[in-house]
């Protein structure tokens, strides 16, 4: 048994980035990326992968009811809440390699360090996958780490439905089956953990263009999902005159417009994504019945978001190409600031590494903006080329992730060995 | 055996009614309107049952290599080219019971009324069912009628997919294999009719304005369509800042936005729609990297088709909010006019009926705007309320269908027993 030392430095690099190549394979697509969407055969294929992996180097894997999956390496004094590292590992539905995976194997290669080193440490520590953080086939995401932090109920995520019709609760019934019959145990309640730290891609041109390796996260914008639906009147495309049409895709179309002239060039922390659109009956010559289309909008400051929301219902009251439009909120996100006290250790780690990082908010909402009202709470970014994800060109310099994981490596050797004072637990 | 004379007015109203009404209960929706796609179960046994009731009366019964259904009356001479009446049974996903059906059941009513009667003609008589007029399922629409007339090749109507990637030509086995099976015997090749009439439902507001219940049709307008896809790039809704985005819905809006200012107020007979509008990948959080949506267009001048679409591809050079646009025709139909010796009879026997009934251009196009350009053609309208087609609330008034169907089997009865002096043919 040795004294922890240097944890970051023990790490294995090359077997961390094996780790990677490994967990793509699951769900991969050709030429490159993967598909792993939210509880399909390949999320719930990670999900066993994970749990070997643990097993192997004598960790114990349990689950919850949100099939969130927990690998333990039992710290001497159990009574003391885990310090938990994850991330999670179901994709978009042609993503990249790293979104997520990351920071799970990230956790994994702390586990394999301290497993191959013979450390032991005091504090528990849990390396979790938490279920549908993406929302692609689920929406809204975050399922597992919200359920979790006691933010969202369960009945209400297991009602949501995808595309085809299929239940989520149906589905997580199917993989709960296959985590209990790997003999993975449940955990009876959410627990409440030490603290909790995310690596993560930047999914942003920030640290790219600064040549930094890794940097500190110090907070998450807020962000609020809309589902808007139009309603016109389906008529013949050839016979119907301009004057009798109430057509859903020119109402989508006007309604659209306003939304951009709110919403452009408004403030530069602002985002607005149209990602999902679709007509009924959705026919070349038919004129459109009902337009459905999705909102994503993101900002730092609640109060923007609020303003937003107020000038988008207002909007929604009036009719447009003689359609109605309805317009319902489906995903509420406030913005989050992380505990300074940790945000100080990560920092700190962090400059072992790259003196020069800056400290960034992130744009993009992750499972630790959940977790962060539960325990202390911090990220860690590493770059993604031209920030782009959510896509299979999605792509990570190897140098970069192994910094990246040695700086998380070493912030988690200062948790376990020293006390810190956070400000809203003692542990 | 009776001499012909008054062909419509002894034809049976109730019974005509009786068919429509059975005819709606195939592919039935609730509360109201029917779903027959293209070559799924209900338009086959659409096509069975037209088969059953046409054998009942002594016809024969026979199909081509587009499924497309005739029962045949034979003439005392069988040199004789057949009089041709007919129209489709496949409909939109959620449609009325009439359109196409009227067409149809017109034809077996005038069988009908040969059959028990006992009227005995020189020219054969075929009541025609033809394959996907619509172009719902497998865009574009009259493909038995335009595979007939000459005017489109098999294997690019065999070649075909719907949205699920199902092929036209693997659907079109199936239904001729249940054919088959019948005993419909196979047409080894389209043949040229002597005439043929078209009876429908107006899709339009004009002939309920003016309390006409049936008239006769000059002409079909041309029709364009397109499909257009606009690429950008996806990317992650949270993170990319909006200068960095290739946003195809945002390139898309743009795009439709200007389609919009060339066609809105421009002619009081264009037609422009988009009926049909979707995203790739199509997730909330993702800036869509693809954009597809159709335009279906419509005029009776070649010269403003000609002219809007130059003005169109002109358009697509350009590049929308950094997304390129391709622009292409996937189906272009002139417009047609009638023959004026065919349309002269169809009128005569409107007059018996709706004296002060117009002449109207359908503003849809329908199977007789392919079949025009093979034999004298010609189309009667019967009106439906508020002009609503497309939709299970399309409703035509019984004593108006009944009157149109009178109005037609007048007009059959002109054509058979007198020489027309047709301009192209000499049968």
């Amino acid at each position: 048994m040795s004294t922890l030392s240097t944890l970051d430095t023990l790490l294995d690099g090359d077997r961390f980035w094996a780790d990677v190549e490994a967990l793509a394979q699951i769900g991969a697509l050709s030429p490159k990326g993967i598909r792993r969407l939210t509880l399909d055969e390949h999320d719930n294929r990670a999900r066993l992968w994970l749990v070997e992996q643990g097993r192997a180097l004598g960790c114990k894997a349990y689950h919850d009811d949100l099939g969130n999956v927990f690998l333990r390496r039992e710290g001497q004094d159990p009574s003391l809440a885990p310090l938990l590292i994850g991330s999670h590992l179901d994709s978009q539905p042609a993503a990249g390699i790293h979104d997520g995976a990351l920071g799970v194997l990230a956790g994994l290669a702390v586990l394999r360090t301290l497993h191959e080193q013979g450390i032991e440490h005091r504090r528990s520590i849990d390396v979790v996958s938490w279920t549908n953080e993406e929302g692609a086939r689920f929406a809204p995401g975050t399922s597992g780490s919200s359920w979790f932090a006691g933010r969202r109920d369960i009945e209400t995520i297991r009602a949501g439905r995808d595309d085809e019709g299929t239940g989520f609760g149906e589905a997580l019934d199917a993989c709960l089956a296959l985590l209990e019959a790997r003999d993975v145990t449940l955990c009876p309640r959410p627990f409440v953990p030490h603290a909790f730290l995310e690596l993560h891609i930047e999914q942003g041109p920030v640290l790219e263009s600064l040549g930094v390796p890794v940097c500190a996260v110090n907070g998450i914008q807020g962000v609020n999902w809309y589902e808007v639906e139009v309603t016109g009147q389906a008529n013949h495309a050839g016979t119907t005159p301009p004057d009798a049409r109430r057509d859903a895709m020119l109402g989508a179309h006007a309604f659209i417009g306003e939304l951009r002239k709110l919403t452009e060039g408004r403030d530069d922390d602002l985002r607005f994504t149209i990602g999902k659109f679709s007509l009924a009956p959705d026919s070349v010559n038919t004129i459109a019945e009902r337009a459905r289309f999705t909102i994503d909008m993101r900002h730092p400051d609640q109060a923007m978001l609020d303003a937003l929301d107020s000038e988008f219902l207002a909007l929604a009251e009036r009719q447009w190409e003689g359609c109605e439009v309805s317009l319902k909120v489906t995903s509420q996100v406030a913005p989050v600031a992380f505990d300074n006290a940790l945000l100080e250790v990560v920092e700190q780690s962090v400059r072992q590494y790259a003196p020069s990082a800056p400290t960034l908010v992130s744009g993009a909402f992750h499972d630790a903006i959940h977790i962060a009202h539960v325990c202390p709470t911090a990220m860690l970014f590493t770059p993604c080329r031209a920030g782009i994800s959510h896509h299979p060109d999605e792509h990570v310099e190897r140098a970069d992730a192994e910094v990246a994981v040695r700086a998380l490596a070493h912030a988690v050797e200062q948790l376990l060995m020293t006390r810190i004072d956070f400000h809203d637990t003692d542990h």
